[in-house]
């Protein structure tokens, strides 16, 4: 059984890409996301997938079972998802003895860039880097599971819109 | 990747007990169903564990994908339900060629009795045993999946009120 404990962020500037191990290229979508769940379908690279079910992200701690899945069953269950397919390219980031998974997302996500972090404990210490930006842990709006229904192309209209009112 | 072809009848009477080669005691409760699909955890036995993606039934045909899955996590998951547990014993009865599953509902779907049967196909003919009523299929009310919001004994209820007023 595991629990997730992990923080996100939004991300300043271009600093973190030197720093980039390597990437992988995330396909997702949800069959699933409602008041006590959410469940996951993720195709890594166009090779490996993978079914998640985890809790809401009610605090910093949620159930996450993950199953590994035949890719071809895999693609069927994309067929039964709620919303859009999220499409995300994820640069894993060492930092001192932690991994930042930087996810660039894609398509009507494009421009959205979040950090996170996975914690040993909901109080562990870490070295911040500078290119990191505001704390967005629990704000629901830029979890994947609502991005499937109100993709970021939708807020930045919005922020347009009121800029040239402001 | 399997279809699931499975034709679904009320029971009559009895006779079919003394067919039952074995029966299985099944546990099993939804983390979802909506509009696309429904996903389905199950116990058997207090042993073993399945989590089970399936399209909606709209037709006869649907998709389904079992994976087995720790106890313990399928315990865990069982907390992240939508609606309450399903209980029923399963008796598996052999017909012919084929295998029927007539499943009695405990707890608040007592006195529910349905009896399935799945097909290669959907045209498949096969002999019909006696103690088989009405077909069900693609009623949905008599599916697992409802019975988790609307339990038997409700409808019970107003059978019986409006047995009253007749």
């Amino acid at each position: 059984m595991s629990f997730e404990i992990e923080r996100k962020f939004l991300v300043r500037g271009d600093d973190w890409r030197k720093l980039t191990q390597r990437h992988i290229k995330i396909r997702q979508a949800y069959l699933a996301s409602n008041s006590k769940n959410s469940i996951r379908v993720r195709i890594k690279d166009d090779k490996t997938a993978t079914l998640t079910v985890k809790s809401k992200p009610s605090s910093l701690r949620r159930l996450e079972l993950e199953y590994p899945v035949p890719l071809l069953e895999a693609e069927a269950m994309m067929q039964l998802r709620q919303g859009a397919v999220i499409e995300k390219i994820r640069h894993v980031v060492p930092w001192d003895d932690l991994e930042w998974e930087v996810d660039v997302f894609l398509g009507s996500n494009a421009g959205l860039i979040i950090a996170e972090i996975e914690l040993d404990s909901e109080h562990q210490q870490f070295r911040m880097p500078a290119w990191i930006g505001r704390e967005i842990t629990g704000q629901l709006q830029y979890y994947n599971s609502a991005l499937v229904t109100q993709p970021y192309c939708s807020w930045a209209r919005e922020d347009a819109e009121l800029q040239q009112l402001a």
